[in-house]
């Protein structure tokens, strides 16, 4: 430990009390690795103010002291956005014990949430008002809204009511300095400058911490009803949404795409699977439609389907009977990243591309990938009607996980990221930069927006003190290995 | 002229040929001065390139020779915006010949569109493709996109798809150094860092130059209808909105309050305007619903204004027969601005506050500035939906223009922003900041706020080239006379 970070943790504890400060190792331990154990730090403490005051001292003493800061809520990026360096040169700030829902006022739609709040829980307090926090993922039960805000979170209802940006109508965050900006008004219309807010949400805490939100509330959801369809290809299951938007409006939340082999996986690898249809299909579609009367979605739901099979755009289609199947049907779109892990060693990528491009681009895609690593197996899911994919290449069978992700696998990744940048696209799509992604979107920006992305970074923050190495760096980040 | 404003000049007709410069003084005198002619300033040439690389060119180029550059769509600014500084410092670039569609995409609901198109040529480019551009407002035959997006331009339509800013899924921009900002690619879900495109919407032109965007559009309006209603007061006029929303979904999409005294201003002073009501109500609403089939709308706007009339939300209420009368319909509505200035001398405040907070804060504040300010008449009528309207403080009769406002009427403007900053609400709900509320921004943001705006203006414009004297200074602006 640094005689700053001592002089840091001396000053919080005596500001915020003993609460404030967590220093035993063994209570740190779990906070050091992300939770997919890939990337490990160290730190010699955690401060976790709780409130916006104390986490302003926190913040201005830092600044002062020059002492760097993890922001830390759940502890669920997938790209090691909140692990602190490996050397111990920061400590973590944890925003957990900022877990208040400061107001819900179902009227006017909106919740007051500080950052600490777990996504499952504000889902509740909605619903306990009649109304529906619209965002999920499936880490809702550990990720905090200051993440979900920070990382610009999307998961599977992004397609009627967007990623988290679009939920956001304000934030609250401590700047670098400690001083405070409030955004929670929830103004329909506000033209007073650049928008500070929007530069916060996904900004990965690299330009302060985000302490709170004003987030849009929907109504509850009266009824809803989740189904499968076999379908021949990505173009067909894209025309198939376009139909089912056409038929239903605004119903269909979720409308996820699934390839046979990964819905095999899935059979083979987790207990308790059974395949959804009795057919067999090379894709599969995992739809769900919500409606504003009790008892109309499973009806309305089978009529779209009908239309579909009456069409050919589908082969083969059902509708969970119940809650309990319902469950049951997304857990089997939920599992498939286990079950690809537990097959053997994986490369994943999130990536976009604009909507109607996406059914060419898997096809290609993988076309070429497995042209040039000859025994890897392509596998994209995902959010289709998002332009989101999860695209997966998977080690031939007996590869040695760690030789062949650092080799092979880094080489295909390379490959899939040029060839998303090629069509324009998205090299992170909803996950973010965090420590994962940096060299590769140094690679593969333009130097205009790296250049503008490092002058915003050094307006805000230019001794690197907040969440440093993730996003961006003032410093060209090494070339990947 | 200076000889870096002629070397500057040169270079661009040498690499852009003669129409890119214009030296001509009565060819320039029009874009001198904003159109309600407030502001007046000097410039020896305005700049025109026709394309993004020839924007880039002059941009790079001024940047080198230390040149300041105001630029400018159609001029209809309201704060200033768009009016180089008097000394003549800057050069105009005009973005007007950047005015091609470069595409419209039916099927996805976009349109990548350049920065000089005319808001009025889009929505008929985009009708001729069965698709509707869904922002509008007064001035939509001369404003341009550019300025819609830098602006993040408001208008009557608010209600259903909101501002500018939500119609933009990417920008294309020429930053301060003449690089390339290319965010047209239209991805749904994009995490590669801070929202360059979100921080340039309503920069006004003070990080870059907005050359094009991508746009959504929505399906062609099938069917509308007019209809004005007699109601008690904002507070019942927000009721009866909430209540015509509840009974319709999406498909009130205009709900504008005007006051009777307004509505009389405005059948005194606007030749051929009519009532449209027979009876005499202290507020007025004007609702635009809008169907997706054919001859539905008249039929179910009738229903929900019996509903508001059984419900005693409102007291009279009437249907437009036809395009004609829907048109004069809106006349009145528009003719509110032009009315109160041929009345007597007026001070405007474009304000938002909290949706639910706006019928309290009309009555309150009116009161208030009436009894501070004797003589005076306060009116406020606009988007209450939005949570914004144009607050008018209006002189005594008899009251000398310039005298007035450059006493009383500053004084009340005064009172009136720190009311709406009191009540959490935004000095510019839509019009944004220009020249014209440049002292009023800094008197009124906390510190942290300036600093942030500072900073950012800072890390993009360092010497205040890009569109001087607008938003934000470098340094603190003079406090308001």
């Amino acid at each position: 430990m640094t005689p700053a970070q001592s002089a840091l943790i001396d000053a919080v504890r005596a500001h915020s009390g003993d609460k404030a400060v967590v220093t035993d190792p063994d209570d740190i331990a779990p906070w050091l690795t992300d939770w997919r154990g890939r990337f490990h730090g160290a730190a010699p403490a955690i401060l976790a103010p709780a409130n916006v005051e104390d986490m302003q001292f926190a913040v201005a003493r830092a600044h002062e002291l020059g002492v760097a800061l993890v922001p830390q809520g759940g502890n669920t990026s997938m790209v090691g956005g909140a692990t602190p360096p490996a050397d111990g040169s920061a400590l973590i700030l944890s925003l957990r014990r900022m877990n208040r829902i400061r107001s819900i006022d179902p009227a006017a739609g909106l919740a007051v949430v500080e950052a600490g709040v777990i996504l499952a829980n504000l889902h509740e307090a909605a619903e306990a008002q009649g109304m529906r926090f619209p965002l999920t993922l499936g880490a809702r039960g550990s990720a905090t809204i200051g993440g979900l805000v920070s990382t610009n979170a999307g998961g599977t209802q992004v397609l009627r009511f967007g990623t988290m940006r679009s939920l956001v109508a304000g934030v609250e965050a401590v700047l670098p300095d400690g001083s405070r900006h409030d955004g929670l008004a929830a103004l329909k219309k506000d033209n007073r400058g650049y928008d500070l807010d929007h530069l916060l949400v996904g900004a990965e805490g690299t330009l302060g911490i985000v302490t709170a939100a004003t987030l849009r509330l929907v109504p509850a959801v009266v009824d809803r009803a989740t189904g499968w369809l076999g379908v021949e290809s990505p173009a067909v299951a894209l025309t198939l949404l376009r139909a089912m938007e056409r038929g239903s409006g605004t119903a269909i939340e979720s409308f996820e795409l699934v390839p046979k082999l990964a819905l095999d996986l899935v059979l083979k690898h987790i207990p308790g699977t059974r395949p959804p249809l009795d057919s067999s299909h090379p894709w599969l579609v995992l739809v769900d439609y919500v409606a504003a009367s009790p008892d109309t979605a499973k009806p309305a739901l089978e009529a779209l389907m009908q239309d579909a099979l009456a069409a050919g755009l589908a082969q083969d289609a059902v509708v969970a009977a119940n809650e309990a199947q319902a469950g049951a049907f997304w857990r089997l779109r939920d599992s498939i990243s286990e079950a690809e892990r537990a097959e053997g060693p994986t490369m994943a990528h999130d990536i976009s591309v604009p909507v109607d491009a996406m059914p060419d681009f898997m096809e290609s895609a993988s076309a070429r990938v497995e042209a040039a690593f000859p025994g890897v197996h392509c596998s994209a899911f995902g959010h289709l009607g998002d332009g989101n994919v999860h695209f997966h290449v998977n080690a031939p069978a007996g590869a040695d996980g760690d030789r062949w992700r650092a080799g092979v696998g880094e080489a295909a990744s390379h490959m899939v990221y040029d060839l998303v940048v090629a069509a324009g696209g998205s090299i992170s799509a909803e996950h973010g930069i965090g420590q994962m992604k940096l060299a590769e979107l140094e690679r593969l920006s333009p130097p205009a927006r790296m250049a503008a992305l490092r002058a915003i970074k050094r307006a805000f923050d230019p001794h690197e003190l907040m969440n440093p190495g993730k996003l961006v760096t003032l410093a060209p980040s090494p070339p990947t290995p």
